[in-house]
């Protein structure tokens, strides 16, 4: 039933790749255990490839006092679902799984998350998240007021939004190339490991 | 962190039900070791209980050359993720992996059904089920006529837009009583049952 | 000019109809003088005509403190015109005009709530009916306090929604089956009685 | 239960008004019975009034072989009750039931023109008048063939496009000042005239 | 590149035009330089031509305590962008930018006018006018409430609703007949002018 | 009239800026006269300003047999136009007019690209570009086979999707930060350079 293709486009040898990229995508299927399908995809053209991650490392591999790294796969998550991107929602449900230590969290957010199990201050992170992703022009300085009244600075809220900007372009590359999402994704957080 | 609430709205005592509505529950919580919340939401309003699982029953629990069991589960995850109906998805999720005996394709369907590992046929049949779902006003003939040259008959089209229909009703009550999902569907059918 | 089909779907022979739906059907056809195209339409599924009746009549066939029989013919009449359905518009606009002997609250209704001769009370039923009809993933807390604001307790809310996500589901059907509408209904509670 | 409010705006005493404009008003009531009230809620404004009733009637009271007056008016009807306006669908229902001497197209075509007693020519006139209220933006050729192919020329599209725009105007206006529809509007051409 | 069609339509010989139509286009022509498409398009049906700039003139060759000549211009360019009308943003813009003295503000308000160097009163009206050009159906007295706050009288409302209904009716007409905007108003108003 | 603000967060001192960043503003400020502000405004996060524009510089500073450097700037102006983003229609727009050496074409597609002067050929790809920017979830096989039609290649279609995709990011960081647009952008490329 599944087909073995990564996305509509060609997949380079890893072999011919630029060094840099090459060394990125062997640290993840090493700690992954399989390399997930956007760094294949991406990997043909490789400018872009290290622009993309750059741009993701720095907004997602950062913990901040106003907004741990499950806070912010949370915001990929609700934002993905809406911009209907597969593999974003389940590649990054799993991300947030594993690290809210949470199985439930994600598939509530990807369903709707006004009925998640989340805080007031989340539920008002994830409103602004959406606001950013489908009606930005709108946005004005009474969101700022009711993300200070959360406890969110100007820093977190510009974190926020970038967040919910940079998937927004992710969900719109996996969608226009057809990315297929790893079948490694749609169990992991879900189970305890077994010691 | 996950509230024991069942819905909004206060769940009756058991044996104070019904005989009928109690024989429900319990046959439903023989046969899955647990009562999906949908049976104590409504239980507390006999009469729409009744009504509303013989409609479903009467849709759901049937199985024609034209639509199988699995497929009427492929219908209700599309389009209540639509509707952004939680409980539905994870549910209906849960209940289509295991007819379908395929773990991946309820959170492919939920996330964006046109690029999930369906056939043109169950396409044109969840196209069909999502114009039903979100602009029933504009279904004529051409629509037939799409799904006949998949090799639908009449009855099968019936039968598509009305659990469309039925669970549009369903995902509204579901989201205006804020009814929880049940812990126990986020992981059925992900993993091969032990023999 | 009139076609007289009923919908694009065959009906059955009443004679062969099992004895409880004919009844049914007798009995509506003795009081309205006509037989109403739902009735046919549904009657060739006997199990789907059981179960939407029972659910209609059960939230219909009530006359409760908080909500009148009139004020739930509003709710079908409002949510129904959005969702573009002509038989529930022009059939349940009669109904209304009965209950609620005004010849002119239908057409209101029909055409905007918002301009139509209800109280604030109403307006506010009707907004939430409509919020169920079209963005009930939305609706929360606030939606339930500005209903209690206005005098509804929370059975009134779940009849009011149930009522909206009901025709919502009926609206469906009636477009999928390009269900016509029966000429009978056009002029119904229009012109005072003769005595 | 009916106000007797005309609009949210003061009216004018006739006696107040231009000499044309009164002349036009009194012309109105001797035809019809009574002031329809966009006449009284415009005749504040005497130059508004001009323009917008030249307009109308450049318009409206014109027949052409392509386009009769009674298809006028379900243009009229069918883009108004998209459009919210009650005044609009219920004062030209009435006249559209009195020019086509049909009386049930009017509430056929408000509800939902795709399910209307209407021939495939009038289908594509109106399919074609609510692209131009909703989304003119994308008007292109393919329309004009379109139309073409059922019968219409140039001046049919203009003139289909125009009530359309002018219309839209007109909904425009009486929403945004609240004006009541007359009472004597909605029984208006559905019972035929006593000899 | 640039055709040197007018609109789709023909355009009449100006010398076979009634009088009146030939004087305005005349005047015009000697004012501006040039003869604005919008004259051209309509000047074959002199009736809505007399209609139409009667409407446009009573409503915009006016000068209000309440209203500027340029915030008229303001919600011409915000409501036309919003209903992408070519010819009237960048027509109007350049109108907007010599009545206002600022060559910027027309660019501004045509992409997002909540970013633009506005008043909260500008705001406010503008706000109103894109209410009554895309949801006119909901206007209320709250909306009437919040313009009084800014200052503006009911015949301000008014105006201001008018010209956005006004510049609806004319979006549409441009588009349905694909009118050019003439090239001469692009770089209107932006360079001041040489003594 | 016109605020000194860059945008809504604090910019920081150029000296103070890590070497890199320095220089690439300091060579736009050579090269254009002038800073423009989204590098301002990015610079306060040096790394969010390297990934931002690496992935900005290899889709746009490229000029392919498919895609010339105006085309790629065209899809730059009409998708952000949709989008409501200020900055990027008015500067980019100008990028435009020189790179195309045409002073009407920003303007015209920014209003309403269906009646811009541009090529069929050119009018798939932006009608390929805004699918991807508004509805990138509907994207499928049938696009790909529609702009190859055209002469486009899979290379091609992957930077039409990827521009359109990256100044959704863009547009949406431009309006979550209130980032406003260098007055020297309105008036470049308008008028003929002297000589």
């Amino acid at each position: 039933m599944n087909s073995a293709a990564i996305s509509r486009f060609p997949v380079p040898d890893i072999d011919s790749l630029p060094e840099d990229v090459r060394a990125r995508i062997e640290a993840v299927a090493d700690k992954a255990g399989f390399i997930p399908n956007i760094f294949l995809t991406l990997a043909r053209r490789p400018e872009e490839f290290r622009a993309f991650f750059a741009y993701h490392d720095t907004l997602m591999d950062k913990e901040t006092p106003g907004l741990s790294k499950a806070e912010r796969e949370m915001i990929v998550v609700t934002t993905s679902a809406r911009n209907q991107c597969q593999y974003c929602v389940i590649a990054h449900g799993a991300i947030l799984r594993i690290r809210a230590g949470n199985p439930l969290i994600a598939d509530q957010l990807a369903a709707n998350y006004r009925k998640a199990d989340i805080s007031a201050r989340q539920r008002a992170m994830l409103d602004y998240a959406l606001k950013v992703s489908r009606h930005a022009e709108t946005v004005d300085e009474a969101d700022y007021q009711q993300l200070h009244a959360q406890g969110f600075d100007d820093e977190d809220i510009w974190d926020i939004g970038a967040i919910s900007a940079f998937f927004g372009l992710s969900n719109r590359i996996v969608n226009m190339s057809s990315m297929r999402t790893n079948d490694e994704f749609y169990l992991m957080g879900r189970v305890p490991r077994e010691k």
